[in-house]
């Protein structure tokens, strides 16, 4: 007997219909002998109404509040889940992230989880319930109320797996797996049968929009295999793994975009290694957050820095910056561009293929399409290019690497 | 500095602005020197949207999850009380029943208070907190949530006024307080400033509404001096607490009416003692609540006993008896009638004033207005009338004790 945990995110369980076809879903699941966890988001549109409400309340709702407010979207969607098992015949109890055990640290809005007592739950198991528990939320040692930001209930999910020792944890959502490219931007992307913590973590830090980060970290860091499914079909997903040898077969595993970037460059930097510093700090204190980073430092010690970040933050980072120009002597000056996006091919099989590189370069080349930044890790290879040419990039390159074919 | 228990109702919460209206309130009741704790009900109808949610899952929906959907309303104002009470610059937390340490015993969605934990609480209060805890919910020493049922609310905040030993514990309600009789019924009813448990309770069972029995005897048992007030205008409310010798010279304090009653009567009964059990277990067994018990024997030693309830349960009453009277032999028969009320009159004067009896019966009949069934205790006494003569016979009554003057 295999004991799984599902989540269910807001769509998936949106209307009472769906919610039935969810509980359909996890009756399924025992039916074949399985023991079963569900953890669940607020029905869609609830957390909304929520901090809309709380909005109508205060311009500056507290964040232990707002905890408090949103916490009751999850415990809503659990009960009434709860309730279309027992009304198809089946045994279920719903659990809030507090009786679960998830016992959290951090900011409000923004927990992290610390620890799990798994007790009530394995209890509950053990009488043969299906286990349904809030996603999202959970308590700190003292009792306050924290949700987990953006994502929460993925991570919950991932954490209950490793807490329960659970076989797998799937992940249900309205794609049917991880792609090897957006289908909407690449129409013959297909579905990846498998793919390693390291290509998922690479592909979600670089535009895939699958899943948080976070949640991979922290299944990768407690070995828990994931598999990202479509809630409104029965087809199997795409299994996220410990990396297995046969793995590196695939050169190219997928090409994720990221629209909306853009560059701030500072040029004509004296000192770089003392500026650095500052220019970063500046940065992070007007909570902008930078992704690539490139350096350059010319053979008269002048450096040039380029950073990328989203388009909405430029304004800000103009105004983080401008301040330290003028310190930075009469040379330095700040350069922008907008209207950027960003390309990256993941895959463990660069460790082991040489030519990846040349191919990127060379194919982007032949289409005429102009590389900007570059920046890479051992499995990762990003460029940025033209936000008008990204759709094109991302078909030549799928079509460079047969990611229609190599993969699934 | 006086420690004060505040009871919002759903209605007082029911909007935005009702919601800052309270908030307003307890900042006034802190500016004036006072530690204040809130407890609130679920915003109006916000309770009666999660049952029909649950009703559209299922028929029966489970009590247990019903509890757990259900303490979502109540953790969704206090969320929001909190708020509006930042917005206007004021220092508050607000903590579920489970955080304000409600442990409660007995059945979901109607769960009994065993035991209150109020560490946490007095820690926020020491900070200069204004405490916002939800009504109507506590957890089992398990952790399971449970609600309180009807008047819920009510229950909590004297429990919390119990548990945090504090000075008095105020009731905001949609009335200015407790009157000597309904308003609607008697139009020169009167507020009663002051009454003792002991009465409040008697005109709580005899049909005055304001609130549940069990919250008054919570009350009377651990001394909760609290006050019945209005939460839309700044009217002094009816303060209810022990009695004191001064409260016996008003021979009367109030006049209660219920409506809807019928009797059932079971006459020609030969052995009435072993035949009082059969009939009251079998009523309680078809759930019937019965109020008023009558009983008489004849001569002959042939006995009838009549039973009034409410006039819903009349059918259900039938059906449960007609087996049990042809065991009772031949003479026994099943009589009913629908149509009544019941009129009390209630007051601890009644106790050192002889005569109110024979007041009350010479002033219906001086009205015309028969009497059916009679049963009084130490403190009330209370007749069956016809329900047509109801609104009249409450009247006479209270103008035969001139209620107008002697109370408030």
């Amino acid at each position: 007997m295999a004991l799984i945990v599902q989540k269910y995110g807001g769509t998936s369980v949106g209307t009472i219909d769906r919610i039935r076809n969810v509980a359909r879903r996890l009756m399924e699941t025992v039916a074949e002998g399985n023991q079963v966890v569900a953890v669940v988001s607020a029905m869609s549109g609830v957390t909304d109404g929520l901090i809309k409400l709380a909005k109508d309340v205060t311009a500056q709702p507290s964040e232990r509040e707002l905890d408090v407010l949103m916490a009751t979207g999850e415990q809503q969607s659990i009960a009434l889940l709860s309730m279309a098992i027992h009304d198809m015949g089946g045994k279920a109890v719903s659990i809030t992230g507090a009786q679960a055990g998830i016992c959290t640290f951090g900011s409000h809005t923004r927990g992290r989880i610390k620890s799990i007592k798994p007790d009530l739950m394995h209890q509950y198991l053990a009488d043969g319930n299906i286990l349904i528990c809030a996603g999202f939320q959970g308590t700190t040692e003292e009792g306050l109320i924290h949700t987990l930001g953006r994502g929460g209930s993925d991570l919950s999910a991932i954490a209950l797996a490793a807490a329960l020792k659970a076989d797998i944890c799937q992940i249900f959502t309205d794609v049917d797996g991880v792609y090897t490219c957006d289908p909407r931007v690449v129409k013959n992307a297909v579905k990846i049968d498998e793919l390693s913590y390291d290509e998922m973590l690479e592909m979600a830090s670089s535009g895939s929009k699958v899943m948080q980060s976070r949640s991979v970290e922290f299944a990768k860091k407690y070995g828990v295999v994931f598999e990202v499914r479509n809630s409104m079909n029965t087809h199997p997903g795409t299994i996220v793994k410990e990396e297995i040898p046969a793995m590196e077969a695939v050169v190219v595993r997928g090409v994720s975009i990221e629209r909306n970037q853009a560059r701030v460059t500072i040029a004509g930097i004296s000192e770089p290694v003392a500026y650095t510093a500052k220019i970063l700090g500046a940065l992070a204190e007007a909570e902008i957050n930078i992704d690539m980073i490139v350096a350059n430092t010319a053979h008269d010690g002048v450096a040039r820095q380029s950073f990328t970040m989203h388009m909405n933050d430029l304004g800000s980072a103009q105004a983080a910056l401008k301040p330290l120009i003028a310190e930075f002597g009469s040379s330095a000056k700040l350069e922008t561009e907008a209207g950027l996006a960003k390309l990256s091919v993941v895959g463990i099989g660069m460790r082991s293929h040489s030519g990846v590189a040349a191919t990127v370069f060379q194919t982007l080349a032949d289409a005429g399409i102009a590389v900007g930044m570059i920046s890479t890790s051992e499995i990762r290879i990003t460029v940025t290019v033209d936000e008008i040419d990204i759709e094109r990039a991302a078909q030549v390159v799928h079509d460079a690497f047969n990611l229609h074919r190599v993969n699934g």
